[in-house]
């Protein structure tokens, strides 16, 4: 891989512990060798020209050019009508599928074992579209808006991603029987697309039933697809299975290669800038990352070496259980790292 | 209570199973000398006059003299245009809180112990509106509708079935993050309500937050109030986390002491008429009513023997994990019931 020289990608740290887990990383990429460049960005939101709230010129400039971003956790600005930054970045580089995969970490006990799965979120449309109105005084009115266009697009993602990751079947998720029309129409694509992938089974199920099933056992579950607000839920709640979201990768991905790769925990300002950090999620998702642009040699080291240390239970932050420091962690992973060379 | 004479229930035995767990619940009913009268109606929709779906005559008129169902489960039929029955019924009595509690059973193994919570849901608008809209080829609108009225009554429901039942506290579930206008209503007068009920502690929660932490932890969670497809999902969630919705009572609750009891699991045509299914769920959405109705006595007694039957694990029917018949599981909690006396 070093042949291909060096790739850019651009560094979003992010507030509070962002920072931190940040470093980490870079550290365990180093330690592997990871053929990366880093170009670090600052993507708080401006108001622009127009009043309209758009990320800083220059972090936009270097994802134009680089594709690729790793983000850690960013907080919500409390200034009056600031957008989140991770919608605004969803929608800055239509990045239209979130992708969250869910492993069980051995070592990392919790009451599921064997959990492997992956949510796939439509990241665009559906209940996050922004339009509400007042109706009259004391009716309003939010609307959920689901297109054709949008609904293929995932489902031929979700389909891709089963197959490129040696996935057998592939689930789509709606409440068709009471939105009836606009998962209607999520649904009626995901069968469509399904019929061009006959490798992969498809299966449909109502939200609810899958949230039921799943905590009763998450081992039935490979790839699931569904609209925007179901994947936050789904998400969230298989992250909790595996022990929550500071163990739990995720990728944005877009169109031509573009990716925004996140830890999406929050900036935990009580333990910022104290070393105590767990950069687990921020790493997972640089793993995922790695894939993405073809670096697989790098990704399975650096995932192996990660897990060989949550496994080990000898150096851990204290969120897995531990009395390290973040540096501490990552070092014992960087070890780990140079010890497969 | 014998004294006040017998009350009278409407009793909709519903589909496949439906009548064979009634009859079980009646034998128990009559084991305990509650002080009911059943009235036996078929709820299946017809169309009346102008082509509207409605609910039989016979059905409604007992239902509006009685003001109390009882429910088995329904089949959805498969005629064009038929409405969901669960739907129609909560929409022609103004069912407008759900009401489902959660409580491990002793002796029922689930990777979850001491869960105790309480889903209260709305039930008559938000995503179930029914309101959709292709606004152009491919594109598909549904509309969330949110009243200040029904989040008010729903909050106000909230807070006092958290006062009369002894419980510390109320969660609002929400996305107000994304659904600002919509959902921030709906927040808005849980916060108002709260207010007035200084005894009880108010929290908010992301629903995101909340499906996550409660896989990781639901014995944090006491009473949580939600706007529809929240408490759809949530309740489903919740029911999988104590055994399923065969174990899962549900109460749904209108004006005037108006209410339907129902047991949410499906009509399980493959051993409907084999004397094989499990009325629990029924029996304890029976008992929510006696207790809805001031009985508290014979709910108690009823429960206690349904419990103790399970704890005992020596007449249990398949699902619970053992060999005997509905009958034989119904026998037993007679038994126990007619011991207390
Ligand atoms: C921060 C918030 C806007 C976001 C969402 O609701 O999508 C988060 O929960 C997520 O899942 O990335
Ligand atoms: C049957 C269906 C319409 C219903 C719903 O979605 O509300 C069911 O899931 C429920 O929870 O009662």
């Amino acid at each position: 891989t070093f042949s291909r020289g060096l790739q850019t990608v651009t560094l979003i740290p992010g507030d509070g512990i962002g920072p931190e887990i940040s470093t980490a990383v870079m550290k365990i990429f180093e330690a592997a060798k990871a053929p990366i460049q880093w170009e670090e960005r600052n993507v708080t939101a401006i108001k622009g020209p127009g009043g309209k709230w758009m990320i800083p010129t220059e972090a936009k400039d270097s994802m134009d050019k680089s594709k690729i971003g790793l983000k850690g956790p960013l907080k919500t600005p409390i200034a009056a009508g600031h957008p989140s930054m991770n919608l605004l970045l969803r929608k800055t580089f239509d990045l239209y599928a979130n992708v969250r995969p869910c492993v069980s970490i051995e070592g990392y006990k919790t009451p599921y074992t064997d959990v492997d799965l992956v949510t796939i979120r439509e990241n665009t449309e559906g209940e996050y579209s922004g339009i509400e109105h007042v109706i009259v005084d004391g009716v309003v009115q939010s609307i959920k808006l689901i297109t054709e266009e949008a609904s293929q697009r995932i489902a031929e993602y979700a389909f891709e991603y089963a197959r490129n990751n040696q996935r057998a079947s592939v689930t789509a998720v709606h409440k068709a029987n009471i939105m009836r029309m606009s998962d209607g129409l999520f649904l009626r694509k995901c069968r469509e697309v399904a019929e061009n992938f006959k490798d992969i089974k498809f299966t449909e199920m109502y939200l609810d039933t899958v949230c039921l099933n799943m905590v009763q056992d998450p081992t039935q579950f490979d790839v699931l697809v569904m609209p925007n607000l179901y994947g936050d839920i789904l998400s969230d709640l298989c992250a909790g299975l595996i022990g929550g979201l500071g163990v739990t990768p995720s990728g944005n991905i877009g169109a031509n290669g573009v990716a925004i790769f996140e830890s999406v925990h929050g900036t935990a300002p009580d333990i910022a800038g104290k070393d105590l950090a767990n950069p687990t999620a921020l790493l997972l998702s640089a793993v995922m990352m790695l894939r993405h642009m073809g670096l697989h040699g790098q990704a399975k080291k650096i995932e192996t070496a990660c897990f060989d240390t949550i496994r080990d239970k000898k150096v851990l932050t204290k969120d897995l259980g531990g009395n390290s420091k973040c540096s501490e962690f990552t070092g014992e992973i960087c070890r780990r790292v140079q010890d497969m060379e």
